[in-house]
Formats: structure tokens, C-alpha cells, sequence
């Protein structure tokens, strides 16, 4: 029986001159994670299960909090007889380094000048944030994880973790994802990055206690949930219907319901994310490469994890192809792949909502695994 | 033989108490279009072509000014042996309503304050921009247009013009275009009137003689860049090159080409282009709905010309699909349609790149009809 309620967990490290060395060469210390877990890890420390969130998401994966009842962003997928059966597995999600979730990163306080670092955060990496959750782990005295897993970034993230630490990952679930960053990916977050930053209250990143660049932060993610839904979903949720009117207003307010939906989704997300953690998630996400210093098949030349592949149909975002591409590749490797594509018109979102396809293939995949 | 150089012309109509009276029922006039010629009306008038511009476009359509020697944007298009060949047909464009190229809007000045229109300029709509176009025609003595074409907003403006005057049209080419403008069309104009109406500077529109809303415009401009390539085509054109780089910059200036390209074009556009001509016209797109006061298959009942439909494999903005529907449409009424779809990786922009499949279409299409 799981407790009713999920608590927030920190984990604090890196305290100099221990701190984390990043990719880019710079150190970052110390470094808070906020973490959540869900169901109990065996005693043979075997049944762990690490969850990764996507660009806006956060540790609270699972379950309900005491004092704010909201569901975490992938409860339908993680509980009791779930794909990720907390009566099973014992489940952890972390918030990424660069976040504003709880985790360190741009909005907190810099040791060295003991304000908000702003700019002064480093740029973190894939491999940042990935190696820092490799810290939580070892702290949590896991030695193997059974599985790695996320969708969109927590894909990402899922596959660097397969690539820097084979040994100590069984199985990786990589959900509408991608081996890189492409073109038009870098080019739409750099358009998100620009809006933040010519918002004239974003002041350079120095804006903490000030007013924050919310007009810059809407239009990013307005920009955002464009690319998260297909073509068809949006037409048949949205359609051309107005929003509280009988006919066109012949003006610049908002006539059709889509536009109001973008405002009350970007108003809402400005009221719970910091734009700095935007500029430096997207980042990250743009950085992403794996065969930067390689070809694609090299790159998974220490890969040892069985892999289980998803992409959805209409994803126009992180389309099928690029992961077919991995699969190739990986399968050059003689490694255990499977890869689906679940037919669904809900865009890249569907890692988020098609509940019951991916469901099935996850709990098939986990249950081959003997823990 | 042309003349070596073009000329922009212009065409003053609507004065009071003759104004346009526009579908919200207000009334614009004086209204002066610019537009340029290309070719030589024959004696029978029955030679005459009109191209619409897209939503950034102007009257320059081909050839080159004596000024500054810039082809004009179909120029591959327009010209002797080209697809519209003038020596043999009369090629007219002409600047919308709304627009910044010489034709009256937003920044043209509202003889009632004698200060620029700004806001008070009214809402127009593609209906509105067409029956503009349609006085300069009556102005210029043709009776009957023997083809209306355009792609993206200029195919919508071509369609309008096949319904609202049928007995004008011989013929209409709509290339990359759509019958109404979807949920996902509207959202990402809506993103990019918010881009500009949150820039500071844009000040309710009233920002003319001051500094322009610079940094929205080219937000806009960046999201529309993005939507007029195909994904594909981002990434043969940039990949992940860098720009200027051996490594990436592990900060906040540009790393990749593909940034540096959408600032490079965005700059370039905030130079030549009126912020609120961008809130009008996208405006006027997102108001499109052929069958908005019918079903389809209906609002094509009094349509007469012999229409060529051109889309592209990879246009992810203005999809094949949607113009299949308007072909099915066509085809219930018993219209004379050509229906082709190009195979090409050049997403939107295809009607401005793609010349020798057009070409040969259009060439095709138009000699099929006796001048």
C-alpha cells in the first residue's frame, strides 16, 4: 500500500571542492535535486525505476501532494497496477539542474555572491543533468537501475544515461525523442529564447525581485504548445470556433477559441516557470547530440541496455524518422531494440496522454525483465 | 521586348463619399494600390493575368526596379518564355490593402487625424483586399482575367476573387493554399501578433516617427521562417553547423547556423516591414472561411473558371489535405479541376523556389486556353 500523499525529497551535493564538473569545463556546486519516489525499492535493490521529466516538467511525476491536490505530470502512467507498478517498482523522478522546480539552477542563489545567479548559472548539458541524477542514485545506494525512461527530453535524458553508464541500467524506454537536436528543433527554441530575452524585463537575466519577463516567457510558450499538438488535433479541438462571440470582432482581441486557449495556457505557465530555466533547458536540449564526436553507430558502441522504442504518428516535433534512425544504428550494434510507432493524431503530447497504447507496450517490456 | 526596368505604379480610388465598404461594414477610402505590370495588354483585353503577393510580399512581383535592382519575388515566374510569359500575356500585381508597399494601411495616413491610421486603420479581409483589386482592374479597362493566381495568401486571394466575381475569371492556379484557415494557421499568426502587440515600442500601434516594435516583428518573423520550410529542408540547409565556431560557445550567443540565419532574415525583415501591416494581413488570413456561411461543397455553387491546384509534399503549414478537400468540393460541383501535388522537400516556400515543376504546369494550364 502506497501513502496516501507524495512528499518533495532533496538531495544536496557538491559542496567545494567537490563540486559537479560540467561539459563545458565549468563547476556547479553545491547542487540541490528535488526528487520524488514512488512505491519501495526491494531489499535486492533491484526494482528501480528512474523517470525523467520533459523541458517544463518537474519531480512530481506521480501521485498527489498534501497540500496541493494536483496529480503528478505522468500519474496515469506510475501507481499501483500501472505501466510503472509502484507494487512493483520503485519509481524516482528527479527535477532536472537548470530547472526552477526545485533542483538547482538560475533563480538560486549563487554561493559566490549570494544572490540569484541569473546568467551566472553555467550552461548546462544533457550529460549535466544526467550525471547529476547518477549522484542521487549512488546516494539512494542503487547500483543498477531496471529501467531508465522519459519522453521528449526525459528521452533524451534516458539515452545519455544508457550511454555514460551501461552498467549500471538494464533497460531504457525512450518515448518520442530523439539521438540529437535537428535544425528545426535549435531553430524553434531559439525563437522561444529570443522572445524571452527582447522582453525588456528580462534585464539580462537579472530580474529576480523584479518584475519577471512574462510577455517574452507567454510567447515562448505559445510556441511551445503549437509544436506539442498535430495539425489535426488542434483543428478538431479548436476548429475555427469562436470564444465567447456569435461572429468576428473585426479587431485584435480574440476572436477564436485556439488564441484564448494559448493565452490561458502561456498566462498559466508564466505564473509557475522561470524564464531563465526556459533559456537554459532549451539549451541543453539544442546542445544534444550523441554522435557529435562520432558517427550515430559508434555512439552506441558501449551500449549494453535493452532498448524499447516509441514514437507517435502524428509528432511533427520529434518525428518517427529520427528515431528510426537510432534503431538503425542500434541495431548495427547487435542490440536488443524494439521500436514502436502508436498511430494517434495527439501529436508529440501523446507521450503525455495516450495512456493505454504505451501502457500496454510498457508493461509488456518491464515484465521480460526478471528482477 | 519589355522594358528594361519596371515601375511601380499607383491607382487612387474611393473617395468620399465613394469609400470601400468592407465586410465589417466600415467604410476605407481614400484607398491607393501600388501595383506594377509586366507584358503588354493585347487589343482584345483578354490577356490579362493578376498574381497575388503572400503575406509579406508587394506589388514587385518580376523584373527589376532602375533604383535598387532587387528581381522581384516571382521573377523566376513572370517574364518572357517564363511560366506566365509576357510576351505573350499581361501580368498585373498589385500591393493588398493593409500592407507597407505603397498600397494604403496602417502607416498610410487617415485623412480624418491627418496622423497615421495605427489601430484605427479597419480590420480588413481577404474579400476586402480582392474587391480593392477589383477596382484597379475596372480602372484598367479589362472585362475578363483570363487566369487570378497566387500562392499561400495570394491562392486565397485568387480563390476569393474565382467566388466573389465568377463571371470575371477565366481560370484560377491556387498553389499552396487552403479553403479556410485551420486552428493550427490561426495559432501561429496569433503567436505572432502577440510577439508584436507585447513588444513595448508597439505602443497600441501609435509607435509611427518613434522607435518601431522592432524586437516582436522579428519574433514574428522568426516563427514564420520556421513554418515556410520544411523540416527537411532546415536540416540539409544547417543541420548542426556551427556558425562562426570550432566548438559550441557553452553560452547564450548564437552556436548554429540555423540561429544565425533566422537573425540574419528577421533583422533584415524588421528593415523592410510594418509591424502593424503584419497584425492586418495575418489578421485578414486567420478571418478566411470560404464555407462560413455554407457547408463546402456549397460555396463553390457559383463558381465558373478552370482551376489548377498546386501543392507541395512537404508543406507542413498549408498541408496537401486541406486543398484535396476544396478539390473534392470542386469536383461535386462539377468544376473543371487539375489537382497536382509536387513532390519536394521545400515545404511553404516551394511556391517561390520550386519554379521548373510550376513552370511546366502553369504553362501547360494556361495554353490549354485560348487568348
Amino acid at each position: 500500500m502506497n501513502d496516501p500523499f507524495v512528499e518533495p525529497q532533496y538531495f544536496t551535493f557538491g559542496h567545494p571542492p567537490d563540486e559537479l564538473v560540467l561539459k563545458s569545463g565549468l563547476k556547479l556546486g553545491p547542487i540541490t535535486l528535488a526528487y520524488e519516489t514512488y512505491g519501495q525499492l526491494n531489499a535486492a535493490k533491484s526494482n528501480a525505476i528512474l523517470v525523467f521529466h520533459a523541458l517544463t516538467g518537474d519531480a512530481h511525476a506521480a501521485g498527489v501532494h498534501q497540500d496541493v491536490q494536483n496529480p503528478g505530470w505522468w500519474d496515469p502512467m506510475i501507481g499501483p497496477a500501472k505501466a510503472f507498478d509502484t507494487a512493483r517498482y520503485f519509481v524516482i523522478c528527479a527535477n532536472v539542474i537548470g530547472g526552477c522546480k526545485g533542483s538547482t539552477g538560475p533563480a538560486s542563489i549563487n554561493p559566490a555572491t549570494n544572490k540569484p545567479y541569473g546568467l551566472s548559472f553555467p550552461v548546462v548539458t544533457i550529460e549535466d543533468m544526467v550525471a547529476a541524477q547518477k549522484r542521487l542514485i549512488d546516494h539512494l545506494g542503487i547500483r543498477q537501475l531496471l529501467c531508465v525512461t522519459g519522453g521528449s527530453m526525459g528521452g533524451l535524458q534516458a539515452l545519455k544515461w544508457s550511454l555514460l553508464y551501461p552498467d549500471t541500467v538494464r533497460s531504457a524506454i525512450l518515448i518520442a525523442t530523439n539521438y540529437r537536436h535537428t535544425a528545426q528543433q535549435i531553430a524553434l527554441h531559439e525563437v522561444a529564447r529570443q522572445a524571452i530575452m527582447s522582453d525588456p524585463d528580462w534585464q539580462g537575466g537579472d530580474y529576480y525581485g523584479k518584475s519577471v519577463p512574462g510577455r517574452g516567457l507567454a510567447v515562448s510558450r505559445m510556441i511551445g504548445h503549437i509544436t506539442y499538438m498535430s495539425e489535426r488535433s488542434m483543428d478538431e479541438k479548436f476548429g475555427r470556433k469562436l470564444k465567447g462571440k456569435e461572429k468576428l470582432g473585426y479587431d485584435f482581441s480574440h476572436d477564436f477559441e485556439v488564441e484564448s486557449y494559448l493565452k490561458y495556457r502561456s498566462d498559466n505557465f508564466v505564473q509557475r516557470f522561470d524564464a531563465n530555466s526556459y533559456l537554459y533547458i532549451s539549451k541543453a536540449l539544442d546542445y544534444f547530440d550523441i554522435a557529435e564526436d562520432s558517427d550515430l553507430q559508434q555512439a552506441f558502441k558501449n551500449a549494453a541496455a535493452k532498448f524499447l522504442i516509441i514514437t507517435f504518428t502524428s509528432d511533427w516535433l520529434y518525428p518517427s524518422y529520427q528515431s528510426k534512425e537510432m534503431v538503425k544504428a542500434m541495431k548495427a550494434n547487435h542490440l536488443d531494440v524494439s521500436f514502436i510507432e502508436i498511430d494517434t493524431n495527439y501529436g508529440h503530447d501523446s507521450f503525455l496522454v495516450e495512456i493505454e497504447g504505451q501502457s500496454k507496450l510498457v508493461k509488456s517490456f518491464l515484465g521480460n525483465l526478471p528482477l
